[in-house]
């Protein structure tokens, strides 16, 4: 909570618009988030993860302070643009593509895609000849909170044919990509993939290939919960596998961030709207909030991420709740498995505060599911 | 797949507008639906759930057949009364409303609202004095395919308290409801929702205050992988086992069908993006289409409803596949636990038919995800 949202949410209230929740983004916390990341690894290009919050004038921001783009589709693409980057500052980082859609990129100047098999290669030797590829390899994503499936990705001793395949069809073989889980607490995740960077590095060196790149992906945290270590130590533990595998000769390097750009910039207001037991002698009460799984919390799926809620009741007794959404849909609860604790003077029409909420909610609000708008959202 | 439903993809793609996922619903489908339920239980009053489909065009026609409406929100609420319904024909079917919201219920007519807490009931007699209030009780939801949480309802035996409670606030309290759990294949497990419901209706009577209506819920299915029991088998379960427990005193009944009521009338037609294995001996196929969890297909959530998937190769010999939809997000996958089996001769760029998907699809769909535009809709 900075003192801008602060301001904001009163000039709100004030003024009787607070009728339903919303999120407040405040960009002096993006901004400091890119100077973190650009001083925690000073040679490694940021490419802004979109998806993550496409918000104009968050997108603004970081084109203005240097940023690049991290793309997962040709609208992505064309709001990267408007914001004023560079076609040659964006990339196309999604695996799965439709022909067309490569074309698209390719006529609107973006030079930079993902791939994780032939099929996607040649698609992209059509569509954009000449371009530079990147592979996606799968690795482990042990220590995130996020973790990622198996649906991005080839295993790595397949990554060396993809990327020959692209050289023989005229693109560039330009890379290696990989990403070790969203929300990923352990910085030295990062070792185990960039030793099966420099393996396929050193494979296709002896086909007479000299990849440049390596794509290090997302997978910075925001505090939510848990404390999580300073961009600085990801960055040391970085530049130290970096040089474990890959000596003196360390490729050009890029990053990802999504989550750790903008999640601990954004603070989402909501409302108690109802706080019940199921029987008389239940121990745990449902707290029903106006916002859920499908009006912005769709992170809170199998309870991984689990929101700071802060309420002005704080310091009071407690008690564990479920805590649910206001939809009349079964899977929209929040925190069942494991409760939360509320203050037990906490009423139905109070506000609380849900923060770290920047990154994965508006865009992944219904459009009207039950008839709910989609999260509001104000950047300041 | 209907006639009309075949000419109008085909249509589609001759004008080559079929440039992204998109669901047609055949209105000629939803009203045989209707007719069927009308016929199968022809004493009870039908509330079509509007949060399964609220497209204008099949609200209007519901409203036209005779329908009802259970809404979740205010905004259903509207446009049922937009679609020709008037408000005695609409029930405010959440358990979790804000009181402004049951007072602006009130204010456009709306006198029948869910509760299932006495919290509730003290904002319904205050926002919308003397309306009818039914209490939401908790049933066991096995045999259903998306079987609801505790999330709505409570123990039946706090039900008698809560009624009674509206009765003492000046609301009429007016009947029991209850939900055996949505793509309910068991007809029979309206049994002991009733058994529970009689039980109430008893208690409130020697209490001195008559309730007069069950609301049997919905539940109803559709006809997805596997076969289903036809409408008028539900309807003759219910009306044995109403008779069972209230004997010739058989209350008024509504049902509220969603799933059973545009499910079938609806089929999204999608492309493969691509087709690839994660390694060179991989035995399953990763097959992406442009539509996944977030644009459409919400309801694979943990692989609960399984739809059928039909292309133009059907009847070649099949691999097992899993699914994945377009996003960049790792959970943007349909069917990984059990894997699909889909033609070996299917390719990239491909059609593919999602039978059964009229309900639970438009307004799940994400706002702008990944760039992704919402599911296309049209009704026909």
């Amino acid at each position: 909570m900075t003192d801008r949202i602060q301001e904001f949410l009163r000039a709100r209230r004030l003024e009787g618009r607070d009728n339903g929740p919303c999120l407040v983004v405040d960009l002096d916390v993006v901004r400091d988030n890119y100077r973190a990341f650009a001083k925690a690894l000073p040679d490694t290009r940021v490419f802004y993860a979109v998806k993550a919050n496409p918000a104009p004038q968050v997108l603004s921001l970081l084109a203005k302070l240097g940023s690049c783009f991290d793309t997962a589709s040709v609208p992505e693409i064309e709001m990267s643009l408007a914001a004023g980057a560079s076609s040659d500052r964006i990339s196309f980082g999604n695996t799965i593509k439709k022909e067309r859609d490569i074309q698209r990129a390719f006529e609107l100047g973006v030079r930079l895609f993902a791939v994780d098999c032939e099929a996607e290669v040649e698609k992209i030797a059509r569509a954009a000849p000449g371009a530079k590829v990147f592979c996606r390899i799968l690795c482990d994503g042990e220590g995130a909170e996020w973790p990622l499936s198996r649906k991005f990705g080839c295993a790595p001793e397949m990554a060396a044919g993809v990327l020959e395949h692209a050289h023989r069809l005229g693109l560039v073989a330009y890379g290696v990509s990989f990403h070790v889980g969203s929300q990923q607490r352990n910085p030295r995740m990062w070792d185990g993939a960039l030793k099966s960077a420099a393996a396929i590095f050193r494979e296709l060196s002896e086909r007479g290939i000299q990849l440049q790149m390596v794509n290090l992906g997302g997978g910075f945290p925001t505090k939510y919960l848990n404390d999580v270590p300073a961009v600085k130590t990801y960055g040391a533990a970085i530049f130290s596998a970096l040089s474990k595998h890959f000596g003196n000769r360390i490729p050009e390097t890029i990053i990802e961030p999504g989550r750790g750009m903008v999640g601990n910039a954004g603070l989402i207001e909501a409302e108690v709207v109802l706080i019940s037991k199921k029987s008389q002698d239940d121990s745990v009460r449902w707290v029903y909030l106006d916002i859920g799984k499908f009006n912005g919390l769709a992170e809170t799926t199998d309870e991984m991420i689990r929101y700071p809620i802060r309420t002005r009741a704080d310091g009071d007794a407690t008690g564990p709740c479920v805590i649910a959404g206001p939809s009349c849909d079964s899977i929209d609860v929040l925190y069942e498995k494991a409760p939360y604790h509320l203050p037990i003077s906490l009423e139905i029409g109070s506000k609380v505060l849900i923060e770290g909420t920047g990154a994965y909610t508006t865009t992944y609000s219904s459009i009207c599911f039950n008839g709910f708008a989609p999260l509001e959202s104000f950047v300041i």
